[in-house]
């Protein structure tokens, strides 16, 4: 029995209204995810309902299709009845009214009709908005709605479409808020058991592993692959059969999410053992100087881009101090020389997503008119940019990374030589990497962390560790 | 870094050239999988190889193709060295080069020349094998690929093939079966888990959650979406949200897989609380005898029909004894009345998938020409008919379910009433479903249980309850 959406029918119902004020005319499909094959049809991964289609409809079961009619002004719900079969083998399950009554809707129809739905409205020469597809059985479905190429649906989609839902989905509303908060208490606990686990001998895919257990146990998933490593500096790090070595870093980038799908992120590192070398301790302290910068100045009207900026220039300030950067850091942030350490952007919006609404286009969420996205090596990975606005929850998540292939190709080029001492930053090779990251909702006048407080202190981190 | 191949080069080397003898010419194309997207392009689930290019390649990582050119005596592997992007987010990868010496290759090729290799090969009106796709992804590309549309190409899968990957893939060696055994280690200890949390009070899916978890802390996955369930009789029940029942019956289907992919498949029954009441001991005890039976038949040369058939005539004596069938057992069965009880199959085969072969055709792996599938309802759901041979890994997994729907179903027709007592079996009402299954491997002269055991004696499985 699928779990009944988090919200109530007046919520969805109230979305789905200002979605069809904002199109104005034609028709929306809201196509839902089916499942999906691992190794062979029936051995189906985790099931994952869109994101968009959970926020106007809550249903988060397979095979469930809907039509918005902006003109009519209603949706309807494509979907079958349960027979025998499916009642044999997966237990009780809604009927397609029942789901339709708890989206608020009255209209349902099988989904065989919804061929014929879309076709009367091409007929008709009415607009058929549709948004991005990004798995390929969606590809298939659209071109065949919409008679063109499963690859050409790409380029269909409605611009319209995809900002009305932006613009609903960008700003949570205290009740999304608090399901990012039950996020992060899994998440949380999550965070615990990695550092309580970043001992010498530990391996690193059995912690990793216990962690997204612990997703699961809670009724929900992981947000995104767990990161649970010693090689922090690499950013997509699979965890290893490794163990942890003592003295290195733990570095930690993981989410669980809440029932609702709401997600976390969040990422920790603690030294393995329980104690900071005096080396780690000063990076890590910079780290948290530019994270505590960030959040300090997170508040409605910035532009997140130059929160980033300002980040990077506590960054370059800091490693300046120690004598990694050298020169005027302002300057070495406006030509990019700190990106060597810190390469990737500040930060993106959370949400049912954990980089939230990416499937409708990184920059129609994380950029406008007003700001556009950076071409430099480091500020290009930043995907949100634009103006924070009241509501609005992100991640904060400034870096130190000491990645070999890079250094040496940035040394061998002889690359930002006047703000980098490359002699220097040679006596951190094998160092790994530091990154701290929490969630934060932009409130009236400035920004709130999110969730219970997760040890960040060095002192509390240090504690934290083998406990 | 992906995980070498669990087997040596040579032995990739030898099964590649066996199934160039059975191919006789032409090419056969291997495709790899990608990475699958869960709610945006860039979050994706954990990636899974598969299964036949694992058994030709061992390669466990994304991007990857094959040719197997029958005629040339030779196997190109396709795919990308990693560029620095990658290494930055990834960490060290191997050279296509490092891969194709790892699987016994000496070619190979840029991902962008398999267009034209089999391009070349069509031209030359070679013979193009390929296998049936079970993910749309493999289906886009192989209408890419052949010049078809993408439905088109479940149709093209080559007979000889798939016949040929079959006859290899059903044998297993006694390097595959100690990989089975590694499942078995971590599926034994999850169930092991199971049983102890089959208290009153306990919450379904948090139990299943931490099962999952040791599966991944282990360094392999679920092998299937687990069930922990005290609705039993729901062959594909979701972990819920609910809490156990004292003198509830917790039914666990559940297995890992070892890193190298190979699967356990085990299910337990417990009482929750752990003392069966008499009547379900009594019902236990008639599944476990028909198990039993079950596997003291398997030998080489016997057909599993038959000892499916063995094992619907132990459950239906067994149901006669407690007053729920009636009449002559074995007419019983010949009629099909006893699967309202058992209404799936005794097994199926196990290897690299928990249905192993699935995705190459149901019937294929588990019928021919001598056994042929039944249409009599219960037994037409046995993926596993035909004669067994020494190497077959299997499941052994009867069990006895009161399935209201069904119940009231044929009781409102009278089906079967020769042999079913309707008032009896209205007395289980609410009882859930008993099954239990072990993975056999078929040797020279019977069969052999794997892995360490796992409690299935009553008082062994009751001992297990909280402890």
């Amino acid at each position: 029995m699928p779990a009944p959406p988090p919200f109530d029918a007046d919520t969805y119902a109230a979305r789905r209204r200002r979605l069809m004020e904002q199109l104005g005319s034609g028709v929306a499909l809201l196509l839902g995810n089916g499942e999906s094959a691992s190794n062979y049809a029936a051995n189906h991964y985790p099931f994952r309902q869109d994101s968009t289609f959970l926020y106007f409809l809550g249903l988060d079961c397979p095979g469930l299709d809907a039509v918005v009619d902006a003109d009519a002004g209603r949706t309807t719900l494509f979907g079958e009845d349960p027979g025998l079969e499916a009642v044999i083998w997966e237990g009780p399950q809604p009927s397609i009214d029942a789901l339709a009554q708890q989206a608020g809707l009255d209209d349902t129809a099988p989904p065989g009709a919804l061929t014929e739905t879309v076709q009367r409205a091409r007929d008709a020469g009415r607009m058929v908005h549709t948004l991005p597809p990004y798995r390929e059985a969606h590809r298939r479905r659209l071109g065949a709605l919409l008679g063109c190429k499963p690859e050409a649906t790409d380029d269909h989609a409605s611009d319209v479409f995809i900002r009305a839902v932006v613009a609903q989905r960008e700003s949570k509303t205290d009740a999304e808020v608090a399901e990012v908060e039950k996020a992060l208490d899994v998440t949380r606990r999550m965070h615990l058991l990695a550092m309580q686990e970043a001992r010498s001998g530990a391996v690193e895919r059995e912690v990793a592993g216990r962690m997204e257990g612990m997703a699961r146990a809670a009724g929900g998933e992981t947000a995104f692959p767990t990161i649970f490593s010693e090689r922090g500096e690499v950013f997509h790090n699979t965890p290893s059969a490794q163990r942890l070595t003592g003295g290195a870093l733990a570095l930690c980038d993981a989410g669980g999410t809440a029932p609702s799908r709401y997600a976390g992120d969040i990422t920790r590192t603690a030294p393995v053992g329980g104690a900071f070398s005096q080396k780690q301790r000063a990076v890590y302290e910079i780290v948290l100087d530019a994270q505590e910068a960030a959040l300090s100045a997170i508040e409605p009207g910035v532009k997140y881009k130059d929160v980033h900026r300002l980040a990077a220039r506590h960054l370059a300030d800091g490693l300046k101090g120690v004598g990694m950067m050298k020169g005027d850091p302002e300057e070495a942030v406006r030509e990019g020389a700190h990106a060597l350490f810190f390469p990737h952007g500040l930060g993106h919006m959370l949400g049912l997503d954990a980089h939230d609404m990416e499937a409708l286009g990184e920059d129609v969420v994380g950029y406008d008119d007003e700001t556009t996205r950076s071409e430099q090596f480091g500020l290009n990975a930043l995907r949100l940019g634009r103006e924070l606005k009241e509501g609005f929850v992100l991640t904060v998540e400034p870096g130190v990374y000491f990645i070999e292939p890079l250094i040496e190709q940035w040394r061998s080029e002889g690359r930002h030589a006047r703000f980098i001492d490359y002699d220097a930053v040679a006596d951190y090779e094998g160092f790994g990497g530091i990154r701290i990251e929490d969630d934060v909702l932009v409130t009236s006048d400035g920004g709130r962390i999110l969730g219970e407080p997760i040890p960040k202190q060095p002192e509390a981190v240090e504690a934290a560790v083998g406990n």
